[in-house]
């Protein structure tokens, strides 16, 4: 789809001792500024010597990966300029804050973004100043750093978000800097196999760099402590081809090391022309795209020993090595001397700005990796071109008067939606689309697959070279990459099994917080969504058992700040396109949506729909028994499509048993609408709340998820605790789909229950219809337990008068086959 | 500290082609009950025309991965057969349920242990119409399936679990099956890794076997579509000596197959018994322990093709190949002819049972994978010799009377647990053991290691190849090795950051819902509890910022069920020793501890402490100002350890300047004690609830985590929503630990100014007190801005007199270091 463009490859030619000097300088002033920002309150460039009072009173930050990550940042801005090459820089260890936000200052990035902090001795102090201090800057690479995608916080994530950050951008490089405790981490460790994922010429590359400084926190690093050739082997076993340089111990010299390391740098470069420079279209093997093993003493360039124990090269340069720098005279000195080791006198000019022969190292505007616009990712989006949903609506002549999967036709919305949007927009999931019935997509595009084809595989299930449905069966590298692709100005989606969407809690927390922060920086623009499709839920997994029914995500959503999340229940297919068509338009939210792929009836025409998604909540009168106007005897409130479908089934055994009782039926799409408006954006004042819900009459609310939520969200309204509320109550095994709501209460039998328990002028006079309901669920079990499925009048209720099915074929059809195919 | 037992080795012998023809008669039998299981509701054993009728209304199964693992099942038989392996089974891709049902019964073990499903023509029809139907057994490997401790249900963690297992069991074997799919996913990817922990000598051994059929639902998976080179590379880059085997394709004879495969295993068993048999004790490289690398077809002895398309070694064969085999005739007898295949009337007797010769290739009693006593973990497990908490105590002369890290007096008692119980007892956690203040175990054990030791790195932190710690940079590493080391009968803990733990959300999930079902399941003995401490907590993150800041794993637990989960904040340090004793000697739950590392003061004795413990809620009159049996006019309620300091503040500005006010302190312990009583075992009664909170009084409750869960836990007592709750909600960046209390509004300060404007009386009087809290806070700010820490009276005070305090200079040092080493 993307059109591949031609990789810059500007003439390289072998580093010179001079070029190495100044590139040294620079990695000088680099290290000199990080240091700074950990230790130095006041007499930024030393200009008189350090007092304790100099010296901030708590150390906060990490010193330990700050040198590797500015020699790096170095080599790679020798390259860029070289070259001209269009890269950014994601920093795995992000531990490192101070030497990204060091070098965005050498560059000049850091002044033009925040104008307080300017290139002079007064800048340099404020510069050290906020850093890791109330009032300033995290002391993590951070949504404040100018240049970051990639907080510092978690760890497993870079080589994820910078395959994001490449794809569909042909001319993007990533220098990609994983850490080697990171690289213990799962996500990181299956995440090497994305280049089995990305295409050689529509997508950007990514240059992984292991840097191997050997310790975490109190621990070696197991990749540090296996044999070079066992590492070797592993990353030629992960795809790459591994280019390793050892530089730094010993006393090496840095002229030397900086010589050695642009040679090899320039190798991978190289190599990565090369391929790209190869001809599209032939059938060529996937390359073994270069990689470094980069392998430096940890806190190289810092005190070699304090108080005698080795600290360069050993865990105890993590932190901040001289916590008693304020405290001892000895370590004051230890400082001191540390600091003037980078001799800033050499620099600095006069007036504290880097001096012009080192400054002109960096690249230039947009080239200077601090400054890629596509880091900023808000800057550069462009708004998805998106078909009128409503002529993929389906026909509902009336209410349960049509049944579909709702997300195979919000499918084949998607597929018209990649078709218009053929280089920015993408689908992430688990080896699940086509399990969540989005397999119309594949009528336009493929799964983006470039490992290997078989033979006897001309079968393979829509895999191409290129595609914009990217599948892997890992869930952490699947929002790793959507991430990395919305930050930098795309668009895209993730379906997942609902259960399964645990997995990510983590990341999804980091991601909220991203956006949460971002917010409040404005030069942050805003970025495209992170849209979830949780499909294949709890109420489907009858098949699958106990472990794949857990609808906590939402409440694990619900935690974070309310200017962030939203939470959809669209209740049928119609709400479901409208509902989508919203979350694809929307910026800066995590969206989650909820919607089953089973065959289930539609209640809203799509005029309706639209309506009702707009309000959020909405009182169906057709489905209840009040009059317009009146005050009903009960609410029967419902959020998510099988709810609905047991409150509706339970109206209308309510309608016909107990004609004179009215029942008002309001269902909520929006979750958020149930909260305070005090408290989120979307909620309700108490009046509107009891509009809906009234203020003293009981409410049965039947819920898609663990049922405090509601109670969580109503509270504020709720003041007389009139809401009952049903849903899943870890009840779950391998049993039919009724069973499932019948072990949590589910079921529309134990709705009229509960109405009959909660309307005081029933409770006597329908003991029989309460009965009634219980030999009814007795009865259900005893079925489905003799034969395997559900009651026949289970299984085929529908709204309204069964003989106006649509097409009653096609949901015996559908009912039969027994679901799903996971 | 484990003794080393020899390892098992009776004389091998390369296999017969009779002993070829036995074995696989033995596997005939295993697949044809696997397609019973999931297609045939009655006619078991074929002895009548198979009948629409016969099979199941609703297929739901999995076939694919099946007859892979039943090949290797009989073929792992064998081996332990003859060389006299104690063994167990982890299976990988539990969706091939079916495939471990059918060996346990074939191996007599399913019918000891549900012996209404003998084995007899009876009990074949009884096990086939069970499988994943209502009231039945589920689809997947599961706690129900005898010698299971992996549900196969989230993928990602069988190496983890298997290395679980066979920590401190020498002498046992883990057969460890991995799916492709599942090595896809992260945690799987880096838990290869795991031969770095493992001691050759007091651990036992793990052979991986690599299940290469080559697809996923929908796609094929990445390791079976790279180069078999690269594969090699790969696994030898994990530590592993690869052996290959492929077989099944192009219609290879069975027999050979079993010949050859017979060897490849044989040779990786003769490989384990060279390693095992190397003297201990001497410098010793790190073995390259075998794996398999078993490429099979994908659904191997299925139907070719169905509908002409392709089945057998295609994703078609993931699930159910033959949904329509009620439907058609076409497809019926496709199922029949596949059924017949296997030639059932040469296996079974003709009353259903096994043909003894057949049988005889099954090890006998507690040999049999499926009865293999660890498997079964809470029936081997053996209390812990738990060295009396009180003996660890610290001095508390009078509350605030004594100041301590509280995890770091924890560590010096589980210094001694780990004395006492020197090879069923192990500490996880990703690095932090000594960051959480745990390091006093180091006096007695060392970090397990066998990567490699540098000679310049004598000061590796308290590595060895033997040790009770286990640290790698991984969650799900962690987490998993320790469900592994629990489930087979052992103890542990598992110490993380607050934040990251809910990286292994997914997996507390999965284990959650393992204790659930089999607290219902007979024969499955109670386990010890996973206990997890939580330290670096929310409160103590200020220095690493945002990222690091989340206590919403609480929230996360409590939505499962009652009887499983548990919740402790103990607010000091002799309450975290009683919290943690109860903890390690309770079973089956899962504990949740949540407790700082920083210098906190002491509030209670070693008597009031476990008082306090054993009540899990009490009313601190010392810190109130009620008379005894009085009334107050407002109450302060803290749960967690920081919240505690900040409310004895608020109570004593309150006793001072509104000395008529009566005060009432209550603490939570044990957060479940918040509960109905009709909801957890640990809940209140309702006079018991208003006993501490009052039924009217306004009720200020301070507490660690995101407040609506005080609400969510109190909702039933709360009736009419008098509690006012503080606690985080979601602001925090990197600044000072009060600024961070100030962010969220659970200051001392603002505290204060809650209970004046809930206390109707004091809003007028009181004007200038809260005006005066107003400025206080601004005050301290503008300090910690100024300064960059807090305020010397915010940093200092304590509970009573500042001057008594036990050791003014070591809180002094301790707050001067700024606190974490992480």
């Amino acid at each position: 789809m993307t059109e591949p463009s031609s990789w810059p490859n500007g003439a390289s030619s072998p580093m010179t001792e001079d070029e190495a000097r100044l590139l040294d300088a620079w990695w000088r002033a680099a290290n000199y500024l990080s240091v700074g920002q950990i230790y130095l309150l006041d007499n930024p460039l030393l200009r008189e010597p350090l007092t304790r009072d100099h010296v901030k009173p708590r150390l906060l930050g990490h010193w330990g990966t700050t040198p590797g990550l500015t020699f790096l940042y170095a080599h790679f801005n020798r390259a860029i300029k070289q070259r001209g090459l269009d890269a950014l820089y994601i920093t795995g260890p992000g531990h490192g804050g101070p030497g990204l936000v060091a070098a965005s200052y050498l560059e000049g990035t850091y002044t033009e973004t925040y104008p307080d902090i300017p290139p002079t001795v007064d800048g340099v102090q404020r510069l050290f100043k906020q850093f890791s201090f109330p009032g300033g800057i995290p002391s993590h690479v951070a949504p404040e750093t100018p240049g970051s995608i990639h907080e510092g916080g978690e760890l497993g994530y870079a080589l994820s978000h910078a395959y994001g950050a490449i794809f569909d951008n042909p001319t993007q490089l990533a220098f990609a800097v994983v850490g080697d405790g990171e690289a213990e981490t799962g996500p990181l460790a299956t995440s090497w196999h994305s280049n089995k994922f990305v295409n050689t010429q529509t997508d950007g590359v990514v240059l992984p760099v292991l840097h191997l400084n050997g310790y975490k926190i109190a621990n070696p690093t197991v990749l540090a402590r296996i044999p070079e050739e066992e590492l070797g082997a592993l990353m030629r076993g992960y795809g790459h081809t591994p280019l390793f340089f050892t530089g730094g111990f010993d006393d090496e010299d840095h002229i030397a090391c900086h010589l050695r390391f642009a040679g090899i740098l320039d190798e991978a470069l190289d190599m990565i022309a090369e391929i790209k420079s190869r001809p599209e279209g032939t059938d060529q093997p996937r390359p073994a795209w270069p990689m470094i093993v980069f392998r430096t003493p940890k806190g190289w360039t810092g005190p070699k020993t304090i108080d005698g124990k080795r600290t360069e090269d050993s865990w105890r340069s993590h932190q901040v090595p001289l916590a008693s720098a304020r405290d001892t005279d000895e370590h004051l000195q230890d400082l001191e001397d540390w600091l003037t080791s980078y001799r800033p006198e050499e620099l600095f000019t006069d007036d504290g700005a880097l001096k012009p022969e080192i400054a002109a190292l960096a690249p230039e505007g947009t080239k200077r990796m601090s400054a890629n616009p596509i880091t900023n990712g808000g800057a550069v989006l462009k708004d998805l071109a998106l078909p009128d949903f409503r002529q993929y609506a389906v026909d509902v002549p009336h209410p349960g008067g049509s049944i579909n999967e709702s997300t195979r036709v919000l499918g084949s919305w998607l597929r018209d939606v990649v078709k218009a949007n053929p280089d920015n927009f993408r689908i992430f999931g688990p080896d699940e689309t086509a399990s969540n019935r989005l397999q119309d997509v594949y009528e336009v595009t493929s799964k983006q697959w470039n490992a290997d084809y078989l033979p006897t595989d001309a079968e393979d299930d829509h895999l191409a070279p290129e595609g914009r449905v990217m599948e892997m069966l890992s869930e952490h590298q699947c929002q790793g990459w959507l991430e990395g692709y919305l930050l930098t100005g795309r668009h895209g989606l993730m379906s997942s099994y609902e259960a399964f969407i645990h997995i990510v809690d983590s990341m999804f927390n980091q991601h909220a917080k991203w956006l949460k922060v971002t917010n409040h920086i404005g030069w942050r623009r805003p970025v495209a969504s992170l849209n979830y499709l949780l499909s294949s839920h709890v109420w489907r997994q009858d098949h699958n058992g106990f472990s794949h029914q857990d609808p906590g995500f939402i409440d694990h959503v619900v935690n974070k700040k309310a200017e962030i999340i939203r939470v959809y229940l669209p209740p049928d297919t119609n709400t479901l396109l409208s509902t989508f068509d919203h979350c694809l338009r929307s910026r800066q939210y995590v969206n989650v949506v909820v919607a089953g792929k089973q065959p289930n009836p539609n209640w809203l025409n799509i005029e309706e729909a639209v309506k009702h998604c707009t309000r959020g909540i909405g009182i169906w009168h057709w489905a209840g028994t009040e009059d317009d106007g009146d005050h009903p005897d009960v609410v029967l409130g419902c959020a998510g499509d099988i709810p609905t479908i047991e409150v509706l089934a339970a109206a209308q055994i309510l309608r016909e048993a107990v004609p004179e009782l009215k029942v008002r039926v309001v269902n909520v799409v929006d979750l958020m609408r149930l909260q305070d408006e005090r408290e989120h954006p979307h909620g309700l004042s108490a009046r509107e709340f009891d509009n809906y819900f009234t203020s003293d009459r009981p409410v049965i609310f039947a819920y898609h998820g663990y049922p405090w939520l509601i109670h969580r969200l109503a509270y504020r309204h709720d003041v007389d605790s009139h809401f009952h509320v049903r849903g899943f109550k870890e009840e779950g095994t391998t049993t039919t789909p009724f069973d499932m709501l019948m072990r949590n209460d589910l079921d529309r039998f134990h709705l009229v229950m509960d109405v009959i328990d909660r309307v005081p002028s029933l409770g006597a006079r329908y003991a029989n219809l309460r009965q009634y309901m219980v030999d009814k669920r007795t009865i259900a079990r005893a079925y489905a337990y003799e034969h395997g499925e559900d009651l026949p009048e289970v299984r085929e209720w529908q709204w309204g008068d069964a003989g106006d099915m649509a097409d009653r074929g096609q949901v015996d059809a559908a009912l039969e086959t027994g679901g799903d195919n996971a």
